[in-house]
């Protein structure tokens, strides 16, 4: 089957979590609203999918996935509908719902990640809600940052099967999605992460091998990977990294 | 097999999504916190559980669920596991993503409205972060509170079943949380929800059928329902209700 994901063509954003599973994956996908207008894609596509009056189940807003005749919104839910079909989740029902509520969990930090530089509105620029956003970044790294890597490297050191992954003894979307939440801290917040991450060997380990899989290394070097950007959820301003 | 609760016992909150779940399905449950702890309940159960080094899968908050050996967390999580088997889930692989896809909208609107009283830090009083907050609440009574409704009443009106629900033909958890957050909302916001939910008859009407319900009805009117309060998601400040 040949997946349609649907997501914003500029950003890395949430589009990047289902991205990443299925490159490493080497599943047959398109990335729909990069693709040109002329051939039926791009943002109209998108446009026209979200604003489908027939579709029974309507996505509240991209990312989504669309399988067959499935319309699968929210990024968590995509991935665990993929995990099992990628070979990227645990087999049992337990280790599956493990990995879904690690996903749950970094989905909260994404969010609070986004909201150091967008505390006030979505709506309004990043220029207009400036000192809020100072006050909430200066929080994020000194409390939310700390909080929750040694949460998820708990979690490494925790996990009874030693092989350095988030959830059972394989590689799976939760792996992937923590590689994401690395690489982007490291480019919003670098002076945080270097302090932080010290206390963090397993997940600076989780991130090198993930970058280092011959799939993601590729996905990473070519055009496909959109660079990171001040339009994203991990935004670089050196007045947020206290 | 008796379900144990595990959530802060003086507040709604995120538990609320998993009590109703439980009431509606008459399950057999404990809701530990709010056990006396000489019972070997009450919060040093709760704090216990959170802080045990041995847990393989240890929660990054409550609410979490233990069901036999599992312990699961994520409240959008903990439904996924309770949905079938408290028949409060469609049957369908399709059907289940869909309820799950919706309850995790409803957690993006639950934070959403969380951040309306705490748009800085969690770790802060609400009145630290007044003047935020009060610009915060005004994008989220103008844009954010009619988008979010307009968005659910839009999926009851588009699902072909007709029976006046969320996800399929009958009632699921996701109907469930969608009382909650109607009820909720109307009691932090009353005068935007005024203005709004003229608009959103179908979520009215949902939000009453449910409150009907006769296990629903016996809980609201019990003491195991935490009233609403100002130490909870939903929060009655008459300057945020623009």
């Amino acid at each position: 089957m040949r997946y349609e994901l649907y997501y914003w063509p500029d950003i890395q954003g949430r589009g990047e979590f289902v991205r990443l599973a299925l490159e490493e994956a080497g599943a047959d996908y398109v990335d729909v609203a990069r693709l040109p207008a002329r051939r039926g894609m791009g943002m109209p596509a998108l446009l026209r999918m979200l604003e489908s009056p027939a579709d029974p189940h309507p996505p509240f807003a991209p990312p989504f996935l669309k399988a067959g005749d499935l319309v699968i919104g929210q990024t968590a839910n995509v991935l665990l509908y993929l995990g099992p079909r990628l070979h990227l989740a645990p087999r049992a029902e337990s280790g599956r719902l493990w990995a879904h509520q690690l996903q749950l969990t970094i989905a909260d930090f994404v969010s609070e990640i986004h909201d150091t530089h967008h505390p006030i509105a979505g709506s309004l620029y990043y220029e207009d809600q400036k000192p809020e956003a100072k006050r909430r970044a200066a929080d994020f790294t000194r409390v939310r940052l700390p909080k929750f890597l040694a949460y998820f490297e708990g979690v490494l050191e925790r996990n009874p099967r030693r092989g350095g992954h988030l959830a059972g003894g394989r590689l799976s979307y939760a792996d992937l999605s923590m590689f994401q939440v690395v690489a982007g801290l490291r480019y919003a917040f670098p002076r945080a992460m270097a302090r932080v991450m010290p206390d963090c060997p397993r997940l600076a380990d989780l991130h090198d091998r993930v970058a280092a899989r011959p799939r993601i290394a590729a996905y990473l070097a070519s055009k496909r990977r959109v660079p990171f950007s001040e339009a994203d959820v991990f935004r670089h301003y050196p007045e947020l990294d206290g």
